[in-house]
């Protein structure tokens, strides 16, 4: 019978002290609204309001897979807890409470520091509370994070209500953030682009603007294109893209080609814009961004791009057809 | 200017196709209560009930860290929810809804479909409902599950709330798990003990059952005494464990000596057994499993083992003090 049964094993169960790390870094003094108790014991208590629904979205970042290595862990946490927060945005929703399941190679105290930081600074922009959270061991750097939200019931913006006829909008620029990165790749950085990749501004307020306006919303993760055709498919109709009116930065303009720039917009990613569709030819003005009508919902059952007026091919996985 | 900007970059933003493979292996047809919204849109969209509060927990497993190679995805999958349930179980809450992230080495559809299997046996148990889930890829298998339960507003058991003379309580047996993975690592394992490792039974009905009992609760993962100690830490109170009582199986007893059979029970940990606190002596009955009164409260600040009313040194890093 050996000695230590626990050391005998081939594998460690609690390699890490979740607890003493989840305290330390990421629990912060004070009361947060709706939380009754928050990080420490087995779950976190939170009290939602009469008349509200929930929204829960979860969304994972693993490092060589979504961002490269060398980045400051300010901005790993920074972009995994907005990546979630464009999802909320997405459904019209009030962040509210969030958890985060951290897999670690090692826990290196400057580290952890700094990446409480960046959570907790991307937290603090939309009132959320981290209530709790899992720290384990592992040889790949792999950070989920889970947020609740609310919205008021029956009120949640889906992919599935775009009618034929509804415009079609998107925030802010695309193209920004592929090319940033893009551009870190090739050993020439713009410190614009490169922060439009590193530190998504989830359109939280304006998502809230959007429900009573909007027929159908998500936010934009895989391309514009992609995900766009996503939304159409769930609302069963089709839509055109007019390639003249997607709304590109001057930063990516003055480093790209317009080709390649509308590439960028249309497949590039990582934008965590909100595309919508809607009736009206006036929608909610945005807070420093622009929102531009990019096209309209059709009966054709596909999503098909535009160039003066005329049908231009494309798939998602060809990138000269602009040529 | 690369004619392809994103296989140009060194890393994959979406390696997974990762709503196919939620729709494919996870979605289940037909509404499940308080689900407006599942598995599809950028969130789920849930309804509370008013007069009840919200309970969320979330734990993370990682391959070759929390389980050895060569288990059944189904008992992976299985194992993962359990041991989230087993948190809302230590809070009194009733289970309601689950999201998964899960980080994969590759996209094998058997092991995917043996996995999708086991979570949802997990889940069906317990009226559970997958409402949302991100697949990634990444280089270790890492799997992070969320559960929201609810509970009678006011009435979640916190691990805070232990009173000097409670009784102290665990349900179960205790150390089964630990001597099982360890049999298992000798090349000697024990279908019983085994089993209580890749298949702990979450005490969820019974967490329910303790909601105007328990003055506190935990539940064990990292080991009876370490658990036991948190809670009365939390509590701000000292106890003892009668080590002449503690629960353990006929299949352990079987296969260690005793003192092993107590270092199992102590510090094995994966018991995911409740330990709770009570000022009765007489508990509500488990259904199919003991409830043993383990020691008592005191006012002695520290968690002391006894034997025939005597204390017994244990530390958590010694495992010879029996002997």
């Amino acid at each position: 019978m050996p000695r230590n049964p626990c050391a005998a094993t081939n594998f460690k169960r609690k390699a890490v002290d979740e607890f003493a790390l989840i305290r330390r870094y990421f629990a912060r003094p004070g009361a947060a609204p709706g939380v009754t108790t928050g990080i420490g014991d087995d779950g976190a208590v939170l009290q939602p309001e009469p008349g509200r629904e929930l929204i829960v979205v979860i969304d994972t970042v693993v490092a060589g897979v979504h961002f490269p290595d060398g980045i400051d862990p300010f901005d790993i946490a920074y972009r995994a807890v907005a990546v979630n927060l464009s999802d909320i945005a997405a459904m019209g929703g009030r962040p509210r409470w969030m958890t985060l399941a951290l897999t670690l190679p090692l826990a290196a105290e400057d580290w952890l520091e700094r990446f409480a930081e960046g959570l907790h600074a991307a937290a603090a922009e939309h009132a959320l509370s981290l209530v709790g959270g899992d720290t384990t061991y592992g040889k790949t750097l792999v950070i989920s994070v889970q947020i609740t939200g609310d919205v008021p019931a029956g009120k949640a913006l889906l992919r599935s209500g775009a009618r034929v006829g509804d415009q079609i909008y998107v925030t802010g620029n695309v193209g920004d953030s592929a090319a940033g990165l893009e551009l870190v790749s090739a050993g020439t950085p713009d410190p614009y682009l490169s922060a439009r990749f590193l530190r998504p501004d989830a359109r939280v307020a304006y998502g809230q603007k959007l429900l009573d306006v909007a027929t159908a919303a998500i936010d934009l993760s895989d391309g514009l294109f992609a995900d766009l055709a996503k939304l159409l498919a769930a609302s069963g109709v089709g839509g055109t893209i007019e390639l003249e009116r997607l709304p590109m930065s001057q930063a990516l303009r003055a480093r790209f080609d317009l080709d390649a720039c509308r590439q960028f917009a249309l497949a590039g990613g990582d934008d965590y814009e909100l595309c919508f569709t809607a009736a009206t030819l006036a929608p909610p003005q945005g807070d420093g961004f622009a929102v531009t009508r990019i096209g309209r919902v059709t009966d054709s059952g596909q999503l098909v791009c535009q160039l003066e007026g005329k049908p231009v091919p494309y798939t998602d996985h060809g990138y000269r057809h602009f040529q």
